[in-house]
């Protein structure tokens, strides 16, 4: 089990393959996030139907909401919510840094309130690991600290803390049908992302994450971090950049050795009303595709695609009807998809390299984040 | 085109076929509503997975946005759409009379301001008869006054008007490949809704709708509505019984020889968390249902009730996820077609009025309105 295989390699873009107990990972892969058990407004079917093979559903989010033993309890997460194929979770840490109500963070943990009702909880690195048992994903996470990354004092002492933390996960771990990977932080310095990448590396964990990018760094910040890192991790494992990214995020990515992406960014831009196209991002509700009878992307083949024009897609957002947000749902979320499918079949015959630059150029015009 | 022929006769009960350019309707049917050109929540292709074979769309929803030249424009609302089986709009007479923030009513139409931005519009006979033509749909309504079934000289005025406009109606319509039903009115007095039944039919209509029921009388006057007015109609035509309704509306309605039926309610409870069932409506936010297995309904085969745990849809209901509407749906417009098709068979097989009162006694728990 959690064994990878390299199936090609174009430059430093791999072509992989992950064995889970759900099935095998084909790498580089995109996986839509499932925040509270469901990708939002797409049904399991629908998600199987434009070629989903990992989905990310979020610690945080289930262990306050229905509650990680309900969940146990019903199986599983994969039986609870029905999804057949690989599932990943995050360890929580993100999250109740960023949506708790106030936390405090000691050396053995942090301590939050609820956003949902204020209730005070604690999350520790074994906390982390049993709530994820209960939730049962293929692919779980160490339980580590994001810093900001302007802020240098700060993210030696969460670097410290989630290397300490990352040793703690591994020793709780107990489930032998769950890959835990390592997360690599160190903000936007060099020195500590690879002191960081060559700790984490040294924990002998089945893939390896990076953490604390797509935070408020530049571009160029983010592909020099990656750039070191991936340089200091093991040629044979999966590399996971978490809660990346755009379209060009993923090119990028790729290109610099990284194997599984994950992001809120396809669904969220739906519900803005906001489409991915290879001739940049459109926002639908805007007047001028109000008698357009033509698809969001003509050379996409999403269901949206294939069924609907933009002026249907239109009215229906102008007419604040949820079937909008499905359908652009599945075309935004489609789009990666198909993007990273191509990606991959390019590093298996050895074109990606040289197609690299003109999907960067094509897809730039999405990069806008929300 | 439009020929209606009756398979089999049970009672008072009809198990018939109505051509119509996009297929032959098998009736009784029940029609869930997509007012906004979507049944809510839903996709065509899940429409069509539950057995949809009518859908009903709103005259003065798709008026008012996205505009009926626009629909035309996109080739009609099918296309527009994309619903392949057959389609029927109502006048618009009823929303103007039910949801436009201020209206005056004169012999010749209605004025009245639209309920989303307040502007100035004016619905006649003639008018509503050619935004219907633009829309396309394969029955279309005559323009009609529902009255206050308590207030008698509004029925006679309202019915008297109705009368005049189905004239109009019958004498503005162009299209061949739309079929215009009259719609009988009349309150809930006998002698009124006699002669408006008699009056209708000489109209010679392919097929008779009855308004005004089902808007706050008793269901004794309802049935006895029903009564008069099915007595009055010709055997050879489908009768259309609006806005009706909940099963046991539905039970009641073909063993008075209805023939079609459309309701907005099990979208509606969708989206307020309750889920037809054979043991009484289900209100799914219940925390009794927290760590319930089971589906939605044993009985029931759609996606939801086969995939998914009553404890997945609570969850869905308590997060605030937009899915739960969607597996609602899914569920509650299938179990009315479910219902409609079982009573169908029971038709051609000669055993619905043996049945019936089972049924009824079944689907009893669900027939509270929202």
């Amino acid at each position: 089990m959690f064994e990878f295989s390299i199936e090609a390699i174009s430059g430093r873009a791999r072509a992989g393959v992950f064995n889970t107990p759900h099935g095998k990972l084909l790498t580089p892969v995109f996986a839509p996030v499932g925040t509270q058990a469901t990708v939002k407004t797409l049904t399991p079917r629908q998600l199987q139907e434009i070629g989903t093979s990992l989905v990310l559903a979020n610690t945080y989010h289930l262990y306050l909401r229905p509650g990680a033993e309900l969940v146990r309890d019903m199986q599983g997460l994969h039986e609870f919510m029905q999804w057949p194929l690989p599932l990943l979770t995050d360890s929580g840490g993100f999250q109740v840094f960023s949506l708790a109500k106030t936390r405090s963070v000691d050396a053995d943990g942090v301590t939050f309130k609820s956003h949902i009702d204020g209730s005070t909880h604690r999350f520790t690195p074994e906390a982390s690991i049993a709530i994820q048992e209960h939730l049962g994903a293929d692919i779980i996470m160490a339980f580590d600290e994001c810093s900001d990354p302007n802020d240098h004092a700060y993210s030696v002492v969460a670097m410290q803390r989630t290397h300490a933390w990352a040793e703690r996960c591994v020793h709780a771990k107990r489930r032998p049908d769950q890959a835990l990977f390592g997360i690599v932080q160190g903000g936007v310095e060099p020195a500590l992302r690879l002191q960081s990448a060559q700790f984490i590396a040294s924990l002998d964990t089945p893939g390896i994450a990076v953490g604390g990018l797509s935070v408020g760094e530049s571009k160029a910040e983010m592909h020099a971090m990656l750039d070191v890192v991936v340089a200091a991790l093991p040629v044979d494992r999966p590399r996971y950049l978490m809660g990346v990214g755009t379209p060009e995020d993923l090119i990028d990515g790729i290109a610099r050795g990284v194997d599984i992406f994950d992001c809120v960014l396809p669904t969220r831009l739906a519900r803005h009303h906001s489409a991915f196209s290879a001739h940049g991002r459109l926002n639908l509700m805007n007047a001028q595709f109000a008698r357009d009878e033509g698809p969001i992307d003509a050379a996409c083949d999403c269901y949206t695609c294939e069924t609907f024009s933009r002026a249907y897609v239109r009215h229906l957002i102008t007419a604040k009807e949820l079937l909008a947000a499905t359908l652009l749902s599945i075309h935004n979320v489609r789009a990666l998809i198909r993007l990273v499918d191509g990606i991959r079949a390019s590093i298996v015959d050895a074109t990606f390299e040289e197609r690299a630059p003109a999907w960067l150029e094509q897809w730039r015009g999405n990069a806008v984040r929300l």
